[in-house]
């Protein structure tokens, strides 16, 4: 069993908690807010869960983690502390406000031999682990290219831009079906109010295979679309995340090299037989994201969404927001 | 009456003829095709048009235009020829095979007093007209973005890449709905087979005013995709040509800043009412391209789709094209 | 402010119990349940609410009225005893088990002078008080049929058959938008297990108009399907309450007699125009209902759905009920 | 080769002629049609084909068979005389204007030992021929239920209902799929113009098996809807005659029994498993019926859709009409 404090229960904190509470090897000791009237609905809900507004009163109880849903800006003082007292961490994504804090987060976790994860929820999603298996049993063949298209009206954020809104999930979710870091990156947007925030981007990611990586990101799109194309030369998958069934398709299509004597005289042609879709678990992701956590700390191995994981999301998204400013410039990954 | 000649009946020959022939306005005196095989097919369907292998015997014709639907090599020679000889021209895209013989055709036209018409079919047809009636008429108030995917399994190009062969299309809609022309280009792409030529395209296109561009093209996805979204500060519009009905929706949303006292501080609101799907005519696009040939011959006035119309879609092409070799590098569109 | 008790809290009667506390014209004094644990839910929700497991101690209490959510077989029961105590009465649907019981609540309530409602909360969902708007102004012209399948994989019930089950939520639609009684049925239908309950039906209802309804009800569908197909002489919608947006679609098409100088003889022509999309209020359904039990105590004048109303969606599942097991034989509607 | 001539050149007809000209195994030596204008159409596009106003000119040709494409009241004279003539005969659907004619001609070919095929080409689909092919393998398990749905706007016809004009479509499907004749039908309608031909039937068919299959025929609704849906106690297929791609899609869900002991005490539980669509042949259907004519020739055996098969659609259609006009009576079907 699992022991484990939650700071912060604002918006994601409620889910976290009655994950936690749901889950068989996680007892949630105390709850943390600096708002007392908040703390007040943990009492009403769980009245066995012990409530306090300090952070540091939370670190003395007996407790194996923390689970951090806080605003981003306070996530790494946290962290720090958390791992100084010895315990696992959880963070709500994104890990960290800036580069060098997510890189010291991760530095951290490895001295103190402690778990850092960070809550990438999509990547537990049943039909993301769905993807990945049919991915790793090669069905696909070899991947050609990854096109993901997320958009909506509305949701415009103040004080990030699309790309760190948005992008955030897809990039995260190519990086556990691909298994591959991209190089660098292309990025072009749409700043529309004039506030140096975009709220329409598109990215294209290099890999240092022949693998290329498109998003597109919206607040500004009158449909709301949420797509994965993914193709390779055995088979291509379109995920449909809007889909109440059927969110996944695998079509048996492709095209194959006949011949190619010379450059300009390849002949190609076209497969296409039937189209396949898997049926999904019916479990909510932050389940399994609470076993993967579970995982981590009883077998002291990395968790799916781990520190470096996270960190090789967030240098994607300074990338592209940088070349954005550069008009589709590439700019190198590190 | 408007008396022409058609050079090439291979492939879309046959539908200009036969458009031509159903025209009221439009005789077609003879057609001229290398492949006397071929001519005994026009014989068949059509016993009053008379026929000749000799490009130079049917210039001596009594006609006022030449249609030309041969390869795109022999575009710029034979527009010379039809020019030399007084004759209006009216050709298949593109235009020509490089931006230097599309100016001199434009520069020939404008010397001989005659009208050089290109078929961009796709703008003649009843959904992008409604959308440029549409726009014209204000409704969508100014237009903040243009956002265009056509993609499929197949087809394939040996000579092009799959700009040259897809983006054709949509970027001569784009210029004919937003009527501005894009001052730089910034595009990444895959080419699949390693022959240099892209399979799969992404393209975004900057213009002086804020308004941003964006291409996705594709022959290697499992699934047919052929939207525009044109987003409008009043109104947006998501035009599916895929749909059999219902093509085009006009849905009234749009965001409204309500109030912006300093650059991070600024509040909008999001605006959802009626989703309209206007009827669209029911006519075949080459009739109203045919209209508009007449008409730009008999009032000595340019057509929607004239030579520079042409060159000015070539050029993004060309730009477009460059810039995927620099991985994205913003490339001016002179 | 009306004061209210609930009778139930298993399924349905915390959503009633919700809704009220969350209405500014009600106040829930107490809920009663026989089962002391689903009570410790009330108050653990509600530490202002009272709770009791006998039904005359509620009747006790300073209420207006009595929301009924019990089994259907306690209906009768407990809202006779209300009525007699001189409240209000909310009944979860069906109103009864049969439609004798049925009849004399409907009798009590006139002689009690008190409201008899029952919560068909479909004829409260905003898409259907939108056709009902959309009808009442004339936009359709003269209703030619109504058309409504409900299929389902799933949910068989025990005791009843889909036609109390499913159809019971479009009769009553179909009611509240056509206005009209019908006055006989023929339905055909399948019992797939032999326990004689039919898990697939098929029902037309016939008025002493023109007009001509059917329901296609099935539990026994791979697909989840939920439209109404409402055709006007003038325009039709179509109401698809499974999509996310645009649930409902007004199109202008229409069939007009251009002659008909014979009988045989007649010669129509088709209208299309656009189709629109109306917004939609985004309101739960419950909050509607719960405004007109509130209107109709305080103004003593009857709610959408009272006894009379549910009554008659009664008569119309008896004679589809009898009507199957006469394999379509026309069955009057009293 | 099989020798045919061809009788009637109007809206089928020159389909008919194409497949066969296109058919290996089929010269096609004369065609005949009482339109000396029509013949030039054929001469024109066919110069090798001789043509005549005169059908008893064309039994005197030296032909295997006659294909028959004229109005349905002039079917049984014309062939009478071709198998009088010695000559096979295949007929546009339906096989004549009554049940007695159809009968004489079915009497006729077997006394005359001449193949009598009717062009019932739906049953000839690739789409429709997968799905005989997937019950046939037993995927389905046994068959439940059979559900068409066939409505669109239009095409109102002056001198038969709704049920003649489309549900011969679905009830030839019906038929060859299921493979079992249904012994009476209960049919609804409305005659919208009053002039006693339905324009909206609804039709159940009641089989000696528990299997139940029903049909929504309407020339007035305002979307377009082509579906079948086919129930298994295995598997279910959704066919959608609309889609461009994934036609038929057979879902793994099912309903199986867990336990029964008392009659209302039984226990469902409900599999839901992968999504398939496999892939279609990409065959015209007139194709297959040229070969199924070719077969049945050559090999004296009856083709798929011969003339006793004709004769049983007709049967469910005339019973149907007959039930419609007594308001959903069971009429048996002989």
């Amino acid at each position: 069993m699992i022991k484990v404090g939650v700071v912060g229960f604002g918006y994601w904190g409620p889910n976290l908690v009655r994950n936690c509470v749901e889950h068989d090897d996680i007892e949630v000791v105390r709850v943390c807010d600096m708002d007392a009237q908040r703390l007040k609905g943990v009492t009403r809900r769980y009245p066995n869960i012990q409530t306090t507004t300090s952070f540091d009163d939370l670190l003395k109880d007996d407790i194996d983690a923390v689970i951090i849903a806080t605003p981003v800006a306070t996530h790494a003082r946290l962290a720090k502390k958390a791992f100084l007292a010895g315990k696992h961490v959880l963070l709500e994504k994104p890990i960290a406000a800036s580069l060098q804090e997510a890189q010291e987060l991760v530095d951290l976790s490895r001295k103190a031999g402690k778990v850092l994860m960070v809550d990438h929820v999509f990547v537990y999603t049943p039909a993301v682990k769905k993807i990945k298996d049919i991915c790793r049993a090669g069905q696909l063949g070899d991947i050609i290219y990854f096109d993901a298209v997320r958009t909506n009206l509305g949701a415009f954020q103040k004080d990030v831009n699309v790309i760190w809104d948005l992008a955030v999930h897809d990039v995260s979710i190519m990086q556990f079906i691909l298994g591959q870091k991209p190089t660098s990156c292309s990025a072009t947007g749409l700043s529309y109010f004039g506030n140096h925030l975009e709220s329409i981007a598109y990215m294209t990611l290099f890999f240092p295979s022949n693998v290329i990586a498109h998003f597109h990101l919206s607040w500004a799109s009158p449909v709301k679309v949420r797509t994965i194309l993914l193709g390779g030369d055995k088979k291509m998958i379109l995920y449909d995340d809007t889909q109440a069934s059927e969110k996944i398709k695998i079509y048996d299509k492709g095209i194959d090299v006949v011949s190619k004597e010379k450059l300009h005289d390849l002949y190609v042609s076209y497969r296409s037989g039937d189209v396949v879709s898997p049926k999904l678990e019916n479990t909510e992701a932050l389940k399994f994201m609470c076993d993967d956590f579970v995982r981590a700390i009883t077998t002291n191995t990395a968790p799916i969404s781990d520190g470096v994981f996270s960190l090789d999301v967030i240098k994607v998204l300074e990338a592209a927001s940088l070349s954005i400013k550069k008009r589709g410039q590439e700019i190198p990954i590190l």
